[in-house]
């Protein structure tokens, strides 16, 4: 009786201290990324050497190889860079669309058709201005001719909405030829909305048209474009280039990060099931899965704010081949925790572990490409934005 | 067609490659612990100030602190070292019981009595020999006398089993002045069985005796010990300072440690529902969690080999107030990843984010306690293990 006294007296005390950071206080000095290179250890390659390809990007979101090594690289405030024999062009390439670039909207992903040699095709996402302060994530396409994009196009363009909460988009092809777009779908059950194009992946031809052959066209309370619902923020997306299936990943909000495999006409459970929290702490589902529903291949408690995914196929390292690398831009909610991460498969593609790497860098890993040389590309989504060039240490 | 037939090739030579590194090359080397101090950044704290109280540890396992501020610690081989003023006695207290020390099995932890300053009782627990290799984890209870323990008595001794898995065990005081002991269960279904002692929490008055309360006193297939079922290996158990609960952790195998708010009679499912993997890759269970098993509070993916757990209550680091510390041993299946975790929580108690601390270091951290002087205290299961000690950098 009387330690149960006792016990709720320190329970108040404990309930009403002020000392509770708030969390713009939050986070550790983040140093200013050097000069390079770097020599860093890891568990199974040993030795890598980390280089800075270029720098002074500014929040650069994604990147594409072209087909002799070339590589474009998106910043998210609207310009799409070109860089040449290591040497990132001043001038941005000219003839982007009108972009919204406030907040998390912007341009963001950019890929090219798989016949870009013959055809010169770009696609990209970006938000699109709606009118009234809106946006709209959309997918566009443009013709390469030299260092401008012509005959612009948009594909789709989602729904508008205000703030800046979902505003991304990646965009892939499949093994099929067919264009994905993933969209984001963080608020209130958009994403289980079937009228809505938020909280998806959607699927078309080349041409922005609709497949015939897309998994809701018999359904007419489906948008047609639809290809798999139910995803929260995504910013992975991805063919992966052994198995041939199409993966995505997606932000948990307080937990829950996962990768998934993306199969037609399935729901992926957010908001209905999540392995996350909310933000003010309370779960999002009873249950983190559900018969009819989805489950993620890899999940991540504590969330680190997954971004960019790659296969590692390369010859460089041997020991990576068939390892999944993403980026992260925070840890456990908590800023200047950013790093690279390795997920090695089973012949299965069932996990067996996990390596984090990078995080004396304390950089937000944006984006995670391999290079047609066999090494890995990162982009830090930061002010002073670099391109990193992972390579075996000699 | 053609595509196809590519696909699979390239997954033909995906899955024949050889290299796929095995288990025992993996890891990063680990540096020697320095001399220190080292002032660290945290996110919330600022800086910290980590110096090295005692080394020379063989596999510390747990420390218990004495009314006047000297420390009991286990090393696993069967020794309880006095440390007192800041200075490692020498000489180890004697009177131990005989310990199986091979493999994980050993001295384990210690708690005194919450009336130790009349009664000079301690409670400790170890590997008990079984007879033909085997080995009972079991809870023992003297007094210290001077130097030594006296009037020494086993007061459970759990099942006997070949093997090293599962071979852990923690004791803790409750709020109700019971002694709670948990057990690995790692293996098959023990965790499971009411006639098995393994992968339990077991409740016990502080001579042994089974309380008149105990849940399952009306269920005579319950061996009468039991408190709550369905444990993995459990490394981590106490009474939380604030709440009065009493939480236990979890490592799960390939993914899914858990930290577990524990109530009688209640079920937490391993290995009928898991967030684990096993090691070669499999789901452990379809679905995570499960109608009449209790979910986790917290939960890894990955796995970060969670051991030893502290509230933090004291002054000297107000923004730490409330937050819960907990040592990792190896993270995501990589030796060499071993660091410290602090964990948010709300007033409710739910999860809003979590820092991971002391990375750089690379040491299995085995144990964590708040001292009576409000420093947080750890050990380094090491070969040279080391009792280090946090406070607020000057």
């Amino acid at each position: 009786m009387r330690s149960a006294r006792l016990l709720s007296l320190a329970l108040l005390l404990f309930l009403t201290s002020p000392a509770v950071a708030s969390a713009q206080d939050i986070g550790v000095p983040v140093p200013p990324l050097g000069a390079g290179p770097w020599v860093i250890d890891t568990a199974e390659q040993h030795k890598i050497r980390m280089s800075v390809v270029a720098r002074g990007l500014s929040h650069p979101w994604a990147l594409a190889f072209l087909p002799h090594g070339d590589m474009l690289i998106t910043e998210r405030d609207g310009r799409l860079r070109w860089l040449s024999a290591g040497k990132l062009d001043p001038t941005p390439i000219s003839g982007l669309p009108e972009i919204r670039t406030d907040g998390n909207g912007g341009l963001m992903d950019v890929a090219i058709h798989p016949d870009f040699e013959s055809n010169g095709l770009l696609y990209f996402t970006y938000t699109k201005p709606a009118g009234g302060g809106r946006g709209s994530p959309a997918l566009a396409r443009a013709r390469l001719d030299g260092h401008r994009l012509v005959e612009l196009r948009d594909l789709v363009v989602t729904d508008a909405y205000d703030g800046n909460s979902g505003l991304n988009g990646r965009v892939a092809f499949g093994a099929d030829g067919k264009v994905y777009m993933s969209t984001g779908g963080r608020v209130e059950n958009v994403a289980q909305q079937p009228s809505s194009l938020r909280g998806k992946i959607l699927r078309l031809n080349d041409d922005g048209s609709v497949p015939d052959d897309n998994p809701f066209l018999d359904r007419p309370e489906f948008r047609p474009e639809i290809y798999s619902l139910g995803h929260r923020n995504q910013l992975g997306l991805m063919l992966h280039p052994v198995t041939g299936e199409l993966w995505n990943h997606e932000n948990g909000p307080n937990g829950g990060d996962e990768i998934n495999i993306i199969l037609p006409g399935r729901n992926y459970g957010w908001p209905v099931v999540s392995f996350g929290r909310l933000y003010p702490g309370s779960r999002v589902s009873e249950h983190p899965t559900k018969e009819g529903m989805e489950s993620p291949l890899v999940v991540w408690l504590p969330a680190i704010a997954v971004a960019g995914m790659a296969v590692y196929t390369g010859d460089a390292f041997p020991e990576w081949q068939g390892n999944v690398f993403v980026g992260s831009l925070r840890e456990g909610g908590i800023p200047g925790t950013g790093h690279l991460q390795r997920i090695v498969f089973n012949e299965q593609i069932e996990e067996i572990r996990r390596e984090s790497l990078l995080r004396e860098f304390r950089q937000r890993i944006r984006e995670v490409r391999q290079g047609p040389d066999g090494l890995l590309y990162l982009l830090t989504d930061e002010d002073d934005g670099a391109l990193l060039r992972i390579e075996p240490a000699p």
